[in-house]
């Protein structure tokens, strides 16, 4: 008997019984789910396999790890890094099924969530309560629950929530062998051995599958009056603007829910792609999002910004569509740059206090070494996170701007590595950034996550050539 | 050559030349640096080590591996479960001579220490540039930062900052082997494969020895015109009352700092240690302490807590000195019990949602198996954060003591298990909790551990038989 026609017979031993659907071998869903985000892989699976139960993924790690068939977990697959390709005979495993929302616990303000949830789901679910699970990014419309843990997905809410690490109190993990860790439930605390559950968080499906997790929540952001937080948009000159205004929004009377930017260039792509446009009469180098609670009297303080001319323009959002279309142009950047070309994508991170410095090392950079390109900068610059975004120009074929964008990372990761920065701020490393690990990570770091990946899955099942 | 002659030599041989003092014998050091706060077991260690440097704790490491010498790392000693006694003959290294600060990093609110860095040190280092490392309890005096990460420690500001966890941003850890791992810098973000730092937080020793840190800084808290928060203290009748009054201030128009309670039972043993006293007029059952923002119009909300009978008395400090004076009545709490008779100490947690039930079942539980006994309750309760003090009656031998209390922790651990808690909150395992793990950790979950543990220090070196 092949593998999966063993598979299958066993999957029907299971309750429920029928197994109907359980497992793919269609073309059409290889390709969809033998694939992220990003656009280099070609995807090729053995199967495509969609669990109902833990039980049912218990099962079918166990057969594959004796059969010694290799596993790809998916979830969402809006991965950038080719975390969830399946590009050499992996059995695809998808949690897509497995998308079930408990009852939101008004107490504890705690949520149980099956890791194919959507993450805009929970934020649905849990909106009414007036609570909210903090994890936000422009493709949450797709990405699932278990994806972000398995990426500790970061996102534009980061500098107040920190990263998806911080809102996963209890995990249940499936193990290579099949063995189920069922990790801590609704707790906040507890000191009790090795915290197994941060291993998992973050590691790209290398060590486990992630099939349940209880979410922490928030209290959705708004004043004491009940309205939601301040919307503004900020027009500056350039990279080194952004960074004086985020030096004095640090120090304004109101607490940062988000500090995010971006240059014309990526607003011009998301007009192009979106049909949507700037409220400012004037185009400027960059653009500002912020996001702020209404504590105190903001608004001395938002005149003296440009009074000190810190600012070119500006605009608050007065209600909460305009906030929307704010937000929009923000959020729709990712999406457009790949629906208008071909983005070679980094995603850098650096200490904050060597932003300026970096930055302006950059810009020579990429001056130099890709003199007339499009480069769209945007991110997350408060928490020292920085977007970069080659487009591939026309007249060039892939193959050429590819090994043209490979060589200039490394000069690019080089001078992160100088200013003590990391490669990947929030993307993670799968495929895409396997080679450049040692630019971020030790050889004794790399030596330490191989001989845990080896103490938890021995023979190598889970996600193999990925990471590290 | 014996194994500390070897140690002496290898040790004169680094920079700086002069190992005077850095290895000692002597019978008060060995006393004294080989236990902690828990007072049950007898300190023998093999001799007591210093070291100045990395390189002097990578060298000592190294030779102890080699020799098979077992090692115990020791901060501040703070520690209420037996994680850096040594009481069979292991070599105590003690982190308290690197213990020196950076400079603040006030544009990215980073600060790197030496692992010896006293907690109160920090807060003193960086108080005057209007910033925090808001980990903070009452052993602060004493307990260093390696300490308070190695246990992952908590305290009284969990219920807005999160655990120390959340405030670690570099790590450089030294394993048995001798190897050093520096772990990330001054990054908010890096999501560049396992996130090893999160191991070697809250593993109590057992996988390495941390040497340094990169610490996260938050804004001292305060209100727009530069006043510190609010502390006030109020009087109920019993415990559940005391989840009530949670349950409301849960809703009330500021953001929780701190959310303390205590019993009468405590607030006496305090009275009796530090001749402090209570502001109240008459005695209540249980005292709570909050510590809010002044965000907004709190004065109707408190009104009302008196209205709807949630409260029997109440006070708000006047000044920096009363807030002083109301936290000194919680804060006085372990150091007291300790100093007026032998408490056995649990510290439990529960899910939030589950504390009411828990807590009268726990009640009944008290009473029934130590009658007439004194049993003083106090903790974090916003956090589901319990701490269950048995005093030694007088009457009592310490041996018949003991016995009698471990056997109750089986039944207090046993309901804990039933409602999902944790058997230690924030204290950790060492040897004390260490026969009780499997109350909280499945059978998988404590093999994973020790796979880990075998994979990072496969001579088992480092702090042997503590946490599992």
């Amino acid at each position: 008997m092949g593998f999966l026609e063993l598979l299958a017979s066993q999957l029907r031993s299971l309750p429920p019984e029928s197994a109907e659907g359980i497992i793919s071998t269609d073309p059409g869903d290889l390709a969809e789910y033998g694939r992220d985000w990003t656009k280099v892989y070609e995807p090729r699976p053995l199967a495509l396999v969609r669990p109902r139960s833990t039980a049912e993924v218990s099962t079918i790690l166990r057969l594959a790890d004796e059969a010694g068939v290799k596993v790809v977990p998916s979830g969402g697959r809006t991965g950038l890094a080719g975390g969830a390709v399946a590009k050499d005979g992996e059995l695809v495993l998808s949690l897509d099924r497995m998308n079930k929302l408990g009852a939101v616990d008004l107490v504890g303000r705690t949520l149980e969530v099956e890791a194919g949830a959507v993450t805009q789901a929970v934020h649905e679910h849990c909106a009414s309560a007036g609570l909210t699970w903090p994890v936000d990014f422009a493709s949450k419309g797709s990405s699932q629950v278990g994806g972000n843990i398995a990426t500790n997905a970061g996102g534009i809410r980061v500098i107040r929530y920190g990263l998806t690490r911080q809102w996963v109190l209890g995990l249940e993990v499936v193990l290579a062998s099949g063995e189920v860790l069922s990790m801590g439930t609704a707790l906040e605390k507890n000191n009790t051995g090795i915290d197994l559950r941060q291993l998992f968080i973050g590691s790209e499906g290398t060590l486990g599958v992630i099939t349940k997790a209880t979410l922490k929540l928030a209290k959705l952001p708004h004043d004491d009056a009940g309205r939601p937080n301040d919307v503004m948009l900020f027009a500056v000159a350039d990279l080194a603007a952004v960074i004086s205004l985020f030096r004095a929004v640090r120090e304004a009377p109101f607490e940062l829910q988000a500090f995010e930017f971006f240059t014309d260039k990526c607003l011009a792509r998301v007009e192009r792609h979106r049909k949507l446009s700037s409220p400012f009469a004037e185009r400027a180098g960059c653009y500002v999002v912020i996001e702020a609670d209404r504590r105190g009297d903001s608004d001395a303080f938002l005149t003296s910004l440009f009074e000190r001319e810190l600012v070119q323009d500006g605009t608050i959002a007065q209600h909460a569509s305009q906030a929307a279309q704010l937000w929009a142009l923000r959020e729709s950047i990712s999406e457009s740059l790949s629906a208008t070309g071909l983005p070679h994508k980094n995603d850098i991170a650096l200490p904050i206090a060597a932003l300026e410095a970096f930055t302006s090392e950059l810009e020579a950079v990429i001056a130099e070494r890709y003199p007339g390109w499009e480069v769209c900068l945007f991110g997350h610059i408060g928490d020292g996170n920085l977007h970069v975004n080659v487009m591939k120009p026309d007249a060039l074929d892939k193959e050429t701007f590819l090994s043209k964008t490979h060589e200039v990372d490394a000069a690019i990761f080089a001078l992160v590595k100088a200013y003590g920065g990391s490669i990947s701020a929030e993307h993670g490393i799968g495929l895409l950034k396997r080679d450049y690990l040692g630019f971020t990570r030790s050889p004794a770091e790399i030596a330490t996550m191989r001989a845990i990946k080896l103490a938890l899955d021995p023979k190598n099942t889970l996600n193999p050539g990925k990471v590290f």
